[in-house]
C-alpha cells in the first residue's frame, strides 16, 4: 500500500503513469492493482491507469467528512478488500499509518524499498533518461558558449554584452536552453572559485577567469519523471597551475571508476579505485577546522526517478547489476582553490557500460 | 522533529532556508533548532541556517554502517538531546518512525499539521507569491499573445508559422517565457474542447477556434519554493454560444465568491455563494455514468509553500484569516462541450482581500 502525490513519490510513480498533484492511494493484491481518487478525478484516472481499478471515496461508504481525507480513503479500500495486513514503503506517512493501525489495519515496512527491481532500468527507461541526459548536454553546451562569447575585465571577471556574466545569467541561459525540451532544469549548479568547494554549493555572483566553475546540471523530463546528470568543470582562459592538475586527476579517476564498471562489480571497489588514483597523484584528503577537504564524497549514485537513488558507489558494499543506471563523478575540493568534479552518466551492462549522452569532456575555454 | 529533504518538504522548507536534495534531520527543542547534515554539507548548512546548531553524523558517535542512514541520524540526535518523546507531522516516514520506537523515542502526530501558522504569510511571503504569480501573468499574456497571432485553417485548427498550433506548443511558450523569472512552469494545463472538462487535464494535440481553452498555470519560485496559480479560459474566434454562456456564469460566480472574501469569513459559505450563482444561471451538477459533470470542485484553496494547502473553499466548514493566500476559482464542466475555469490568487485581509498580481479576464483572443 502506498498514499501520496504521485508527482513527489517515484514509488507511485513507478507503478502508475498518473499524475497528479493531489494524494492518491494506491494497493496492489492478489495481482491487481486498486487506486483510489478523487471523484474528480475519477474519468482522467480510468483513462491513464488501464489495468488498475479506479474507486472514489464515494464508492468506498466512507461518510462525508471521512471522504476529505486520504487515510480514510486508505482504510476504507483496506476493508473493501479486506486486508488485515499491508507492507509499506519506508516512506509511508505516519499520520496515515497510525490511523490505519486504529483501524486494526498492521504495517510492515518493505526493507530495501517496495520495488528493487527500480534499479533495472529497462528500454523505455533508458530512451527516457537518455532524453533527459541529452537535455543537461544542450544546457552544458549553452554555459559553455556563455563562456566562449564573454570576454575579460581588468579584475579578471566575465564580461559579457557589456555586462558582469554571473552564475544567476548562466542559470538562466540554462533555462532558456531547457525550453526546447521537456524538462525542468531545477537549480542547476554554477559555482566558480573557492565557493565551489562545496559540492551542491549552487553558486552566485560573477564568474572569473582562471578559476574552475563547476556546472553540475541535473533535468528531470516532465512526461516521465527520469533525470539526467552531468558535471563539467570548466575554466574561461588560463586555469591556475593547480586547478589544472587537479582537472586531470579527476578525469583519470574517472576513467579509472569507468574501467571497473560492469555488472556484478562491486561498488565499493569502485569507489576505491578512483580514490586510490587521486591519491597516487598526491591529493589528500582529510579535514581541517572540522570541513573535509579531499574527495569528500562517493564515486556515484543512482540515477532513475529520483536524481539520488539505489546503487551508492562509496564505502558500502554491494554490487552493480545489469541495467543499473548510475553516475560517476569524482571530484577534488580544497577550501582555498575550489572545486572540480567530472561527472558522466552510464547504464552498465553485461561487460561495461554504455554513455547516456556524449559530452566532451570540455575543461578551458579560450 | 521532522526528517526529510527540504525541496520536498513545505514544513521543512518553512523553518530552513536550507536547500538540499537530500534528507536532513530536524529538531526544535527548548527553543532551538538543531540539524543534522552529512558532513559534505556541513559547511554549506553553517552558511544558510544561521542560528541552528548543525551535527554531522560523526559528532554523534554513529558507527560507521548507521551514519548512511538518515533515520540512525534522527535517533543519534534525540539521544544526544536526551528527547524521548518527539512531536512528528502527518508525513513522517513510517520507516524512520519504526526505528525511533525501537530505540525509545515515541512519537506523536501533530493534528492540523506541525505549523498551522504557516497559514498566515507575512511581506517576505506576500512578495514572493506576488513574483510567482506575476510569472504566471507573463505566461498567461505568451499563450494569448499565441493564439492572438494564429490563424483559423479549414478543419478550425489553429496554426502558427505554417505548423498547428498544438497544446504542446503553447507550453513549450510558456516555458520559455519563465526563462526571464526564477520559476518553474512544471505541467501548466492547456487544455482544449472536451478534455477540458476534466480539470487536471493537461492538454494534447492542436487548438482549435471556437472552443474553451482552459489555460492553468501554477508556477513556483525556485529560490523561495512560493507557488502562483492562474487560470483563464480563453477562445480563439467567435465561441460557441454555450461556452459563452458558461465563462459569463463563473466570472460572475467569482466576483460573488470574492464579495464574501474577509478575515473571519465561512469558507464553506464562500462555496455556497459560488454554486449559488451558477445554479441560478441555470448550470445544473450531477453525475452521468459515474462522471460528475457541473461545478464539480472547491471553490479555492490555500497557496503557499504548496500549491494546494490549507484552508479548502467547499463544503467543509472553517474560517478565512488575515494573511491567507487563497485561490478563488469556479468552475463548470460537460463531458460533451468542455470546460471554463477562471481563476485568481488573493490574500485575505481584515475587510476584504488584494490580488497577488493583476490580470485581465481574457476570453475571446480575436
Amino acid at each position: 500500500m502506498m498514499v501520496g502525490n504521485p508527482l513527489q513519490h517515484p514509488d507511485l510513480r513507478y507503478v502508475s503513469a498518473f499524475k497528479s498533484a493531489d494524494p492518491i492511494v494506491f494497493v496492489r493484491a492478489g495481482g491487481r492493482d486498486y487506486v483510489v481518487v478523487s471523484s474528480m478525478e475519477a474519468n482522467r484516472a480510468r483513462t491513464e491507469m488501464m489495468g488498475a481499478s479506479i474507486l472514489t471515496p464515494e464508492e468506498l461508504g466512507l461518510r462525508p467528512a471521512q471522504r476529505r481525507r486520504v487515510g480514510w480513503w486508505a482504510l476504507g479500500l483496506a476493508r473493501k478488500l479486506g486486508l488485515r495486513r499491508v507492507v509499506a514503503p519506508a516512506w509511508f506517512p505516519l499520520g496515515i499509518a497510525r490511523l490505519l493501525e486504529r483501524g486494526n489495519v498492521s504495517l510492515r515496512v518493505a526493507r530495501g524499498g517496495l520495488f528493487p527491481e527500480r534499479r533495472r532500468k529497462n528500454a523505455r527507461e533508458f530512451a527516457a533518461l537518455c532524453r533527459a541526459q541529452r537535455a543537461a548536454v544542450a544546457g552544458m553546451r549553452a554555459v559553455r558558449a556563455l563562456l566562449a562569447a564573454s570576454r575579460v575585465d581588468e579584475k579578471e571577471r566575465l564580461v559579457l554584452d557589456g555586462r558582469l556574466l554571473t552564475a544567476e545569467r548562466a542559470r538562466a541561459a540554462l533555462r532558456k536552453s531547457a525550453a526546447a525540451y521537456d524538462v525542468l532544469f531545477g537549480e542547476p549548479i554554477v559555482a566558480c572559485g573557492a565557493p565551489s568547494a562545496d559540492p551542491h554549493q549552487v553558486g552566485s555572483g560573477p564568474l572569473r577567469a582562471g578559476e574552475s566553475i563547476v556546472v553540475d546540471i541535473f533535468p528531470q523530463e516532465v512526461s516521465s519523471g527520469y533525470w539526467g546528470d552531468l558535471t563539467r568543470t570548466l575554466v574561461k582562459g588560463r586555469p591556475r597551475p593547480e586547478i589544472r592538475r587537479m582537472h586531470a586527476a579527476v578525469t583519470a579517476a574517472q576513467q579509472a571508476a569507468l574501467a571497473e564498471v560492469r555488472a556484478g562489480a562491486r561498488t565499493d571497489r569502485i569507489h576505491a579505485a578512483a580514490r586510490r588514483c587521486l591519491e597516487r597523484a598526491g591529493f589528500k584528503n582529510g579535514a581541517a577546522n572540522g570541513r573535509p577537504f579531499g574527495f569528500i564524497h562517493g564515486t556515484g549514485h543512482g540515477v532513475g526517478l529520483e536524481i539520488h537513488e539505489p546503487p551508492s558507489l562509496g564505502t558500502q558494499r554491494d554490487r552493480l547489476m545489469e541495467g543499473d543506471v548510475i553516475t560517476v563523478e569524482p571530484g577534488l575540493y580544497y577550501p582555498d582553490v575550489g572545486g572540480v568534479r567530472v561527472e558522466d552518466t552510464v547504464q552498465v551492462t553485461a561487460g561495461g557500460w554504455r554513455l547516456l549522452a556524449r559530452c566532451p569532456n570540455w575543461f578551458v575555454v579560450p
